[in-house]
């Protein structure tokens, strides 16, 4: 019998479309209902999913925009209401303040759970999204904690540390991974790091890329499910198209830090002596640049 | 023509003898003038190489531990010189206080360059080593600048940080990994860890394993040299025994952060938002601890 920590999860690697929102709820709409269908209680889907990713302009990226309440969330929390499952995905936020945010959201049949603005701005995210400026809140589910990172910010060790040191125990992550060349046989460098981060921090991670191409951008399609040793539970794809990956995940491994008879993931960290070299580091940069 | 900040690393995985400090310096002095032969001018040994590793006691250890003017690495600054080579390794060190610390030289022909005192320890190593309290100087070569991290400490993405900020070109990290368990068809976990640090913070790591058994101890024997996009220029051994690993390093390539037109490794962190967050989340896990 399974635990009452052990859930499944799905990564709907699909392909949205750049300017159709409609469209887009509808692959949304699917995606979580074959998510379901194979059993997922949370499914993870990619980054920007109610716009597509490659905006001309900062004008497109606002237009695309909407709020939490608008038709793409409505959309996801009816499906996930009708499948009850957990959804997290990527969407092109409106805030209130009018500005154009790179967000994901948690949503389920009690509503939208957590709203999260991506931190780190990768590339031309630049001249249309507004940074986030706090990390995701975390969602209690019955299963264990929930917690969001988008795309690039997996490439920051210290905010996927953060998300773990506040108590996630799963981190989905939208993302969309521009495909850069890579020596054969290698596994997508993003793969590494998420298997890395999960390691270090003892975590499940679902990472939901998409696949496909938008505009002047192949993206890589190589979502994947690593569990808090680091292994890859599903994913990537073999074929690193359109597919749905699965897997069952005991949320209650990522709770225990500890391994081997001495050590632990956290403890064993010496935050203080991090932080003044690091500070001592900036600042001899600093001159450096200076002078 | 290579350009003058380019050098041959080489990584020289071999079997150090627990207690058998003579024949640990033949393996040293032996693999120091075949690195040399093979061209590198930077060779990398692994961890505790003047000693052993698999110590029965704090007095065993104690009695193997030598100051830096002590017999290994004399013969190691030795064998520099002779080879014309700066040498990282890993050794077994009496403090003049005392005490014993798994620590790691880099010694050329001026000497010993720098000696760091590994700060995190693995397991059984905190019955017999006291932790180092500060990160690793910089040394500076013709080609670019040296750090060293030792085994455990490369599971601290802050630490790796740390020295990539404070200006390493290259990451010399001897290490001795327990072999585990690990899925059919993927690499050492290590390793992986390895890569994700070298792309986030785009350095260059020279990890420096060991191979064989010592006592009741199987080791990983996976060494790897891993350029500043995370692939690796050499290594694992295919058969993770005994080998000299090499690749030509430009540790230039470690010098420029920026990558596409708008993003830089460094720049682009938030340090003081992980800071103000993982203090919080850090005393909201001591009030649950304490609750």
């Amino acid at each position: 019998m399974p635990s009452s920590s052990s859930v499944r999860v799905a990564c709907a690697q699909v392909a949205p479309v750049v300017g159709d929102p409609a469209r887009n709820r509808e692959i949304a709409r699917d995606a979580i209902a074959r998510g379901a269908a194979a059993g997922a209680r949370i499914v993870v889907l990619p980054e920007l999913l109610s716009s597509g990713y490659v905006f001309r302009s900062a004008e497109e990226a606002a237009a695309l925009a909407e709020p939490p309440d608008g038709p793409a969330l409505t959309a996801w929390r009816e499906a996930a209401a009708r499948a009850d499952v957990t959804v997290v995905g990527g969407f092109c936020e409106r805030g209130e303040d009018g500005r154009t945010y790179n967000a994901a959201a948690i949503v389920d049949a009690g509503g939208t759970r957590a709203v999260y603005r991506k931190i780190h701005l990768w590339d031309r995210e630049q001249l249309w999204f507004t940074p986030g400026t706090a990390p995701c809140a975390l969602h209690e589910t019955q299963w264990g904690r929930i917690a969001v990172a988008v795309c690039y910010d997996l490439e920051f060790p210290e905010y996927v540390h953060v998300l773990a040191l506040a108590g996630a125990d799963l981190i989905c992550a939208p993302t969309n991974w521009p495909r850069e060349p890579r020596p054969a046989g290698e596994r997508p460098i993003e793969v590494i790091r998420t298997q890395a981060s999960a390691a270090v921090n003892r975590v499940f991670i679902a990472a939901c890329d998409r696949h496909g191409r938008e505009r002047d951008v192949d993206w890589t399609g190589a979502s994947v499910i690593a569990e808090p040793r680091g292994w890859l539970l599903a994913g990537p794809p073999a074929d690193f198209g359109e597919d749905l990956l699965v897997a069952d995940c005991d949320l209650a491994l990522a709770r225990d830090k500890r391994f081997g008879e001495r050590n632990h993931a956290f403890d064993d960290r010496f935050p203080d002596l991090y932080a003044t070299a690091a500070a001592a580091a900036r600042e001899a940069r600093g001159r450096s640049a200076a002078g």
